[in-house]
């Protein structure tokens, strides 16, 4: 089996698998910075593939950013004048605004709510609040409890810290046969959501698994879990250099995890290899994928792809943030994503990769056909009509050849011939072994007349 | 008020002194030469705006044509048998052709029939008919008046001449930063109609006015006021190196007096800067604005934009001659403009021309995305949906920091953002003034790595 | 009558004639070499045009190719028990493959319908079958009669032989004023089918004699008349050097002979001068003509568009093989062409010929649009609506001057004009006569002022 068709083959127990991990994880209170992003990260060492754990201190100016205190959050609460604790962040860590300021007071109704945020169209979710760089502090909750809370006073409690630490990332590299590398970067800072988060650092986890089953690839396979945004940021100011002389390709890993559509982001540039390869994966796993602008944008290909920047890196997604309605709420739980969806997120970044190592523009190794019955490629019998499986080997494997001019690429030739790059790879082998094509141009026909 | 605010509130009284101009001038009997063109620059430059007029001997040879000589008309009439004047030129100024021979005879009806011009298919108008550069003599009523005209004989009698003389034109010069120039041209060769005659020269004569108020700007603004075609080619002939070397944008001004639509026509060219600004700003006025091709080109693109001259001109119109019904007939009346029909002409190339002159590349001040918070330019706290226009405006900052790589300009990133210039103008300001971006890539980002 | 004329105005008699040259050839046995191949290339040199005759050995090596020993066919025959001859290739040379071994002995049912060809789906026709380099024998005759054979033994008969000898083919060059060349190739390899064969070589033919009358051309005209693959591979092989430098355009002439339809496969570049012409030209002789894409390709268009050959050769046909059902059966027969389908495919590859050879890309003399009036061109007298087919003639005059910028060639003028370009190259020969274009940019305006 070939990579490709290692891809194609792999088992429903990867995708449980994935999704058990998730489960593991999907607890953690995690956070730009703090325990809960060391937590997602060990566990992922530990129990998955061992990555190199990195980390940059509080106050280091990265670009126009400068990296925040650490945040700590031990318990929380929303108390009423019985007593009763309403809200709780040990039911659900989305009860806190991420980076929330501590407090503990009695304060009015009215107070309370200025610092309670819901979501009115969505009545049972609890909303996703974040504040990293702004001191406040606040509660969310659904917009059916908040209906039901009519006491005077309550009681607000958060026992959390923002202290001078570390933002902490994880890198892995697998070496290939060329220091160019193919990147890949999912983030760890999301608490409690399942497609919106889990599924990315899951899937990236997987994949890291795979490719070192397939390796050594052409290319070296470099694979990043940072922090959204603040992550991306830092890790580009400290490598933008060789991230440029040495990227080919890259995947910014989110949204992976459900089952009801596929979903592309292109790059900025929107004519990479990385956008090229994509929309041809996704055109053959999902005819009916999803296909956004530059416009829709919202993850780190905002760092990676900003001007100046320019890197070639996509997103490939299942249902794309922004765009589902548990996106950025407590709906966004375990019964979003599922191993089915998973595995399929999986499969199509993998076949990306792997089309982006094996891609190649071939070279016609004769001038005109080449005699095809000779190299027992095709039978040299000809009648119309006949062995329409035998005619569509001979008519692809005569495409491929009549494509391969040393500028057109497997992807062009696979999208001329309109079948999968796996499919044209296949053939790209055989005649590759027959002798009939070249890699290399050195090689190349020389003219006789 | 920035200039483009200073454009979309010009109130109504601007369209009504337009209209008051026009209402002035409509009676006199302008030709390609002699006093009709002289009275009308003469009351432009008195009563709007001074001009300085200039003027080019008959006879002179301009590339392929040569100045004729003046024309003057005193009176004209057709008289039947009975002594009545069934066609006056007293009544309407049509009812000779423009530089008609002189005539004073009793012909048959025939004979008369052979020089009078008449539209069956529209049989209430007067047609407007020329013949500068052949000599004969003729006249042109209505198809009903003629069908009514049954005498066997008539006098025919037109007091007119050619004599040696000058063609006029008027210029006006506004300086700019630069010797850069938007070059504004406009004619005045039509006698008494209304939307494609004055028009024209109305708008153009106020938006000197305004743009003399908006002064200084960054590029120079010609305005020439021109016979239609004799002029251009004229002025062309003594002008291409300057114009070529100089002019960035320009506008043919024509037909902008109606409140029916708005039309397009692009340079020969097609893809200059006056053609993708006009297309956007007209876009943003009328979306259903009728976009015409170089086929239907009909006015002086089709010298300014002659292979060999290829001026970057385009005509931003209200309806476009040749395509509304009244066109080049009596019907062209005041009734066909209005004011706010000529304020709505006024305002769409008084917006090309600022955003002409206001455009330029931006370059993000530093890599990856900036902190917005900090910039104080959107709230810190991010919630999904939250204050809809706050997000929009989040939205559009950063959509326009991340088109900001120093080749896109604003119109690029007014269409991608899918805004007007004016708001993209807006945006800009702030992010100038908050050292987001710069509008010189020396002071460009350092790579820090 | 300038060349297109001659063309557009080709009489009936004409299509007539190629259809009674088809009906001599219809008979005879071709094949890829043999005595069928000289013996039409023999009719077509005594009773059409002379050819100059080439050979080449059984065994020279082309490219990945050998050409293969000649095959003789005397007679073959299957036979029942009865001695009854039920399939005879005197009757139609369609019953034995195309290079079939000999035979001669008794045989079951079984293994006789192992080596006979029919098509279940087109139960009355006789199929086309060809193994040129495969050692087999076989025989090819309707589904309805095969269903009727149901004796347990049949006679086989087939008295063939493959011997070292020549792969036959002609050539004829037409001097032009240059060495450039317009390359034709057809091939008589196919036994008795009319439109995918005889349509080929006849209108080819034609084409010689026409274009001989039509002479001198700019280009030379070269043409070829060669069996299919093995034939233009074994030719290429000769020529690709000079054919490289010296080919402006060509065509394949191949299925011209029905009258259903207009074809057009586009050469592998799919933007060559040939492809350009060849679309305009069709659009004008039948605006619903079918194009199909270089996916669709099946003739010598393979050979002469490969890698590395990349010459500028498309097809322009009637109904295209593998398109039409009657193809590579006995059915595609005399019925299927017609003298009217022959001319129809005669006028319009000539008209595509002359149309190459007459392109030139115009300047126009003086700058800005000089006066027509002055040049008796057309009326100075301007009214609307006036005299609508001279109003015409002025505005295609006007819009080709106006395209005259040394880019635009005849056919980028004519699509802009939306006139063939038989009627652009009207105009530009009135205005060359006038003066008011050049063909030669040395001669081009100077700018003056």
């Amino acid at each position: 089996m070939n990579s490709f068709e290692k891809i194609i083959n792999l088992q429903p127990e990867i995708g449980n698998k994935m999704y058990r991990w998730a489960k593991d994880l999907f607890p953690v209170c995690r956070s730009i910075t703090g325990d809960g992003v060391r937590e997602t990260l060990n566990y992922i060492s530990e129990n998955i593939t061992p990555l190199t754990m990195h980390s940059i201190s509080s106050g280091t100016k990265v670009f126009d950013w400068v990296i925040p205190n650490e945040w700590s959050i031990n318990d929380a609460w929303v108390e009423d004048m019985q007593g009763n604790k309403i809200i709780k962040f040990s039911d659900n860590n989305l009860h806190v605004i991420s980076y929330s300021d501590p407090v503990d007071k009695v304060v009015s109704r009215e107070e309370m709510f200025d610092h309670l945020h819901t979501l009115p169209n969505q009545a049972d979710a609890i909303p996703y609040v974040t504040s990293y760089y702004e001191n406040i502090w606040g509660f969310c909750c659904s917009h059916n409890l908040k209906e039901k809370m009519k006491d005077d006073m309550y009681r607000v409690y958060i026992d959390s810290s923002k202290k001078p630490g570390v933002l902490n990332f994880a890198e892995i590299v697998i070496p290939g046969e060329t220091d160019k590398e193919i990147f890949l970067s999912t983030y760890v800072c999301h608490p409690s959501m399942a497609n919106n988060e889990l599924s990315g650092p899951m899937v990236t986890a997987m994949l890291v698994r795979l490719l070192r089953e397939i390796a050594p690839l052409k290319y070296t396979i470099r694979v990043v879990f940072i922090p959204e945004t603040i992550g991306s940021i830092a890790y580009i100011s400290k490598n933008l250099s060789s991230m440029k002389k040495n990227i080919v390709a890259g995947f910014n890993i989110t949204c992976v995890g459900d089952d009801r559509c596929y979903s592309f982001l292109p790059s900025r540039n929107g004519h990479t290899i990385a956008d090229k390869i994509s929309e041809h994966i996704l055109s053959h796993v999902d005819k009916n994928y999803l296909s956004y602008t530059w416009r829709n944008r919202g993850s780190d290909e905002r760092q990676y792809c900003a001007p100046g920047v320019d890197l070639p890196i996509v997103s490939i997604m299942r249902s794309k943030y922004n765009e589902y309605p548990e996106y950025h709420t407590s709906l966004d739980n375990l019964d979003v994503i599922s191993p089915n969806g998973l595995l399929g997120g999986l499969k199509a970044i993998a076949l990306a990769i792997i089309a982006v190592d094996v891609n190649y523009c071939p070279w016609t190794a004769s001038l005109c056909e080449p005699m095809l019955g000779k190299h027992k490629l095709v039978s040299n019998i000809s009648i119309k009509g006949a062995g329409v499986s035998g005619m569509n080997i001979g008519r692809d494997i005569r495409g491929f050849i009549s494509m391969s001019d040393g500028k057109n690429d497997l992807i062009d030739i696979a999208n001329f011939l309109k079948i999968s790059v796996w499919k044209a790879y296949s053939i790209s082998q055989v005649l590759l072994k027959s002798g009939l094509i070249y890699s290399n141009p050195k090689k190349n026909y020389q003219i006789s007349d």
